[in-house]
């Protein structure tokens, strides 16, 4: 996506595969300890045998480490309802510049004693050191999960259904996500995955987790009867069982690798006001015209963060200059985030300065210096270029 | 507790008291954006008009500053549901010492645009910049709020039934408080607050915040039905009328102020293992014996946070001596925290190495420099003393 673990000049890579012990699970608070190169879906699969799920769920949960995940501070799935990792990571290990390890490993909920500085390394991208050992946080495992889809006819009924989700479905939605018509026709043609619901312009995917089945089933029909109902939905579907739960998310969830067929993609990852979050999807279609392929908008509307992606036949560099800066003076514009889960890497290092004041990049930079003086971690990444 | 905004020897004190606009809500995301001196009660009062409430909640509300909490990291009523500042609060304005204003100041769920900035100063009071303006995300209101006063034979039944409690409550518990005998007796001749359940060794606030009364009421029904039935809870009642909910929660709020009615009063605030939490009780009455008046605990069972309080006729360095490093060592040694929830502030510095290994010290002392390099924001506080 940004290239933050890929070398570019004279990097050494440095791989935490082989540290992929459990260290420790309490059973009561359910507090993970954890080497840094455990797999996620290892992981998740460890704490729900013990009745816990991991507080993140992401597409590449098959490969990718929690260290990394820690270290890019990664959103994903779980996200609206879990939170951030700043506030379910609860201890690191980490190794500094200079080869000492700092420990700031506790399990605890609460640890007021000085600064939190394994906040400095939630995010950083292995730029400030290099994370050993992860403590966090595991929710319980849901009793009941129960996915709805359903077929929206505006944009303007999206939020609608999102703002209703909230008031009636409240404690249990753990999951609102949207796509637009166009990722589902891409999604059809690429994939071969048909729509459990009529054809409309936006879609939509509702998730619920809870603790008692009957009272979430029947929360999520009421909710259903209200939508369809007053028009906010003009079709849906819904699943309990594990099997279609599995469908219905897949259609959500493969749209990367549908697009990555359709021919070269343009990536955006960002973070907007919930009510102008698809402008720009409409923008660029207007502005790019013919000149691209599709113009899709999806992602994780409960969070405020959009995926706009952009398809062309092949990478053209004036469809580039087309897209850029244009996408984040619009998003800088909307006071918006150029990156909202995905992080900086290498490649949108140099825009960084459209989310983030001068004054801010300078105190980055200190901190850079003062934990790395050589610059030996993780080089060419997360910060600005020319500073 | 701990003298954080005490001034001890040449300071200057700063007041953000008249910095208490709201300058933004928005009614769909829930996020709040206003000035550092907002009284705490009075952003409650804001929020929950439009349907959401503050993500905290403390004794303190009336006269506390949302900033002041942001910059000590404040814990309370709602962290077992809402958790830490660290995930709720979005963004920052903050005066660093040279009086530049470093603007970390968004109000986006979502954003991995270099490093998160503004996490630095949760929670080093006041000692790195002074807190201006705060972007906090607001949970939506609760429809229905139950609570449950419970009276357990043993500790090892309160353990028991806060894990039950987790299983059958699931999604809604919003607060695990407990308390023991002497806490009900104090608040008894203290404040002639009446026990509403028989006399037992522990008592145990549970409370439920839901969407849907109905379901939470038989969650809750099932609940306890069960915690009786076992013989985990041997009395108990229920409150859904606003006037009982806070009559039961006055028991648990009050008994700091019992307390000092008590006499002088040694307080510690300690995070340990859940199933050690009241094992220093114990110890304590055994090794102090008369020379204290009482020993209590209670707090936040369900954060493993223990308000561990003892009393006497007036202070006496001897008690002291006895309590201190006692309690800090036996701390240490369970891997636990000297300070949970209250912060470092002037009284608390020279202990922060029972929690802190020196490494982190160091780069605590490291970031004071960088950020304050003449030493004169909240000077004395939180770092160790003899660096």
């Amino acid at each position: 996506m940004v290239g933050g673990s890929v070398p570019v000049f004279d990097e050494i890579i440095l791989s935490t595969a082989r540290m992929n012990r459990v260290l420790s699970f309490h059973s009561v608070s359910g507090i993970l300890v954890c080497q840094a190169g455990c797999v996620l879906e290892e992981l998740s699969r460890y704490v729900e045998e013990r009745d816990f799920i991991m507080p993140l769920d992401l597409g590449a949960k098959g490969s990718c480490h929690i260290g990394g995940n820690v270290a890019t501070n990664a959103g994903g799935l779980r996200f609206l309802r879990y939170g951030s990792l700043h506030g379910t990571v609860l201890g690191l290990e980490v190794v500094l510049a200079d080869g000492t390890v700092l420990d700031c490993l506790t399990s605890l909920r609460k640890d007021n004693t000085g600064y939190d500085l394994k906040q400095l390394f939630i995010g950083s991208e292995g730029t400030l050191g290099i994370i050993t050992t992860v403590s966090i946080l595991c929710p319980p495992k849901p009793r009941a999960v129960n996915v709805a889809f359903l077929g929206c006819p505006g944009f303007a009924e999206v939020l609608q259904t999102f703002s209703t989700c909230k008031g009636m479905l409240g404690e249990i939605l753990s999951a609102f996500e949207f796509m637009d018509a166009v990722c589902m026709q891409l999604v059809g043609r690429h994939l071969h995955l048909a729509s459990p619901v009529q054809e409309s312009p936006f879609y939509v995917l509702i998730e619920t987790s809870g603790s008692n089945a009957g009272h979430d089933a029947e929360k999520l029909g009421h909710f259903l009867e209200h939508a369809l109902g007053s028009g906010l939905v003009t079709d849906g579907t819904m699943a309990t069982d594990q099997r279609k739960v599995k469908m219905l998310w897949a259609l959500r969830e493969r749209i990367t690798e549908a697009l990555s067929r359709d021919g070269y993609v343009y990536k955006y990852d960002l973070s907007l006001p919930v009510e102008r979050l698809y402008d720009i999807v409409t923008d660029l279609r207007a502005r790019l015209g013919p000149h691209a392929k599709h113009v899709v908008g999806y992602g994780h509307l409960g969070d405020g963060n959009l995926h706009l992606n952009v398809t062309a036949e092949a990478f053209s560099p004036s469809l580039l200059a087309a897209l850029e800066p244009h996408v984040y003076e619009w998003t800088a514009g909307q006071q918006g985030s150029v990156s909202a889960e995905h992080g900086v890497g290498f490649r949108k290092r140099d825009v960084l300065g459209y989310s983030k004041p001068p004054g801010a990049l300078q105190l980055m930079q200190q901190l850079k210096a003062l934990l790395d003086p050589k610059g030996i971690l993780n080089p060419y990444k997360t910060l600005p270029s020319q500073a």
